[in-house]
Formats: C-alpha cells, sequence, structure tokens
C-alpha cells in the first residue's frame, strides 16, 4: 500500500500503474488486480478512502438526470455524516496538502469522478463536462466547509437542511439553463 | 511574523492576541499594531495572504443584498485569477494541512469573513449566518477545485463563465428562497 502511495505520489493517477507499482513492492501484478480489481480501487485505498466515491456515484447517476443533483446531495451528506467521513476529510486534507497527491487526486477527479457525474446528462460532451467540475465545486467545498474546517453553522447544520440547500444548486448546475446558456468558448473545450 | 504565525498555529485565531504575540517576539505590542492595526490584518499577513479578504467582502457588502452574490462572484474570480491567487491559495492549503491552522482559518471564517457577509442581509440573526455559511461553501470550493486542484474544465474556463454560473448560486444563497423556507432548528442556531 505504501509503495501504491508513493507511486501516486510521484507519477499522478494517470501515469502510475498497476504493473509498476507490483514491481516496486516486490509482488505480483496478478496479486494487486486480484486484491483491489482495478487501478481506481487501489488508489482508493492509497488515499486510505474508506468508501469508493466513484462505485457510489455510478450506481447515483444510472438513475438518471432527474432529480440527480438532489441524490447526489443527500448520499453525499450522509456518507460523509456516517463514520467514514472522518476517513475521508483525511484523504482530502492528504491530497491538498501534498504536491504530488494533489496532481494524483485531480487526474482521479477529472478522468474517474466527473464522468461518472457526466454518464448521467444529456448534453454535448464539453457542456457535460462543465457542469460536472460545476457539481465538484459545490461538493468540495461543502467537504472542506462542513468537515474540514467545520465552519458554523454548517458544521452542525442538519442534514436535512444542508440537503435542501446544496440540491437545488447541484440539480441547476446539473440540468438548469443557467450553464446550458452559457457560451462555451474554446477556453473551457478540453481535448478528450 | 513567524511569531505570529506559530501563536496562530498553537492558540487559534480567537485566543491569540497581539499583546502575546509582541511577548513572544520580543517587541511593543504598540509597534505591532502601528504597523499592522489589528489582529485581523496581523493574521491576514501571518497567513501570508497578498489581499485582505475581509477589507474585500465588507466593500462589497456595503452595497446591499441586491445583486451581492454576483459582485461576490466577479470580485472572488477576478481576485483569485490576479497574480495575488498563488498566494491565497498557499495560504488555504496551508491552512488545511496543519491541525493548528486549520482551527485558526476556522475561528477567522467564523468571526471576520462570516459576519462581513452576514452585515450585508435583512434576516433574523440564525438565518443569515446559515446563508453566509453557504456562500463560504461554494467560494471555498471554487477556490480548491478552480486553483488548487486545477480541476478541468473549470480550471481554465474563462472568468465571465465561472461568474455567470456561480454568481446565481451565491445570490440564491444570500436572498434566494431555497433557505429562507428552511425550518431553522436549534441545531443549527449557534449560540452568538
Amino acid at each position: 500500500m505504501s509503495a501504491a502511495r508513493a507511486m501516486f505520489e510521484k507519477h499522478g493517477f494517470d501515469k502510475a500503474s498497476v504493473r509498476k507499482i507490483a514491481a516496486e513492492a516486490g509482488v505480483d501484478p496478478a496479486l494487486i488486480n486480484h486484491h483491489f480489481g482495478s487501478k481506481q480501487k487501489l488508489f482508493v485505498a492509497a488515499m486510505r478512502a474508506p468508501v469508493n466515491p466513484v462505485e457510489i456515484v455510478q450506481r447515483l447517476a444510472a438513475g438518471g438526470p432527474d432529480k440527480l443533483g438532489f441524490r447526489i446531495a443527500e448520499t453525499f451528506v450522509s456518507v460523509w455524516d456516517s463514520p467514514a467521513g472522518s476517513g475521508l476529510a483525511q484523504a482530502m486534507r492528504g491530497a491538498l496538502a501534498q504536491d504530488g497527491m494533489t496532481v494524483a487526486m485531480r487526474e482521479f477527479v477529472t478522468h474517474e469522478m466527473l464522468p461518472a457525474v457526466a454518464s448521467a446528462l444529456e448534453a454535448p460532451a464539453a457542456e457535460k463536462k462543465v457542469r460536472a467540475s460545476l457539481v465538484a465545486s459545490q461538493l468540495i467545498g461543502l467537504a472542506v466547509t462542513r468537515y474540514i474546517l467545520r465552519i458554523e453553522p454548517l458544521a452542525s447544520a442538519p442534514p436535512k437542511v444542508v440537503v435542501d440547500s446544496i440540491g437545488p444548486v447541484l440539480q441547476g448546475y446539473l440540468t438548469g439553463s443557467t450553464v446550458a446558456t452559457i457560451e462555451l468558448g474554446p477556453g473551457i473545450i478540453q481535448p478528450e
């Protein structure tokens, strides 16, 4: 696990490979694949994250765009309010503190998390990505404000209050007209 | 300055005092007050933040609640997109990485930043605080996503796209009906 963490810290998420990590740890790549199943799952384990956020989002996204923002808000708050929350907070603090892990976290969010959100939407690819990254901005902000900095009154607000406040915003980012009417210039369209 | 930083790290923002910091640094408290003017300004300097966010928000709040969310979004993006942005990103990473600075940042946001936002609103005190902390959650999330993790396409989106997307959300948190209709239970009302 420390070999995996060191590898992600050095190479980021994209360029790290199960094969390289296995070589570094002196074990068979098949063993790692057997235990973790994928680089995504290995990263989640290396970050000591107690849940796999990609799997959660994929499950939510499978329900389609209708009310997806509300479902994401509800699930996000219930997972972070659970005992798993402190592990997630530590994983996020670690990712923000070290340059190497910041890069790995960026690539993981960009290539594993955002596509899982975008998959639920019906829009041009570039617009889906803008919408998904806006959702990420509010969720990451909620995580930092409520669970890491613990800023009141948001930190102690009942889950329902938080979900009722954040849900409509996420839904707006996903399917609202505000983002849809934005002119998507070349600056915002990223290569696939 | 290092005495100030160490003091904030050890005691947080609330319990640190200009007098204690002066004693630690072996200088006259009057000298610190002359140079910095207040504990708030000393904290901003100790965090190596290139601008004073409290002064900026106070200026914006003075214009009243109408379109305040849009003005905050515009100013936030223009300051963080400016050369000052990398200094702010470093200050925020530092605050999130160390337990002591996390506490100091929490107290600074709660007791200096949020009241500056709340001062512009017309609502019961408890509701103003909820609204201000929701604004903080989206702004902190934007800072982490666009400027620290640099998640695409948000990281390279033209300022106008970001302002047009975030502005309505901030305005909704400040004066919209969604938050206003929330039943403010005892959990969310904090002692003054």
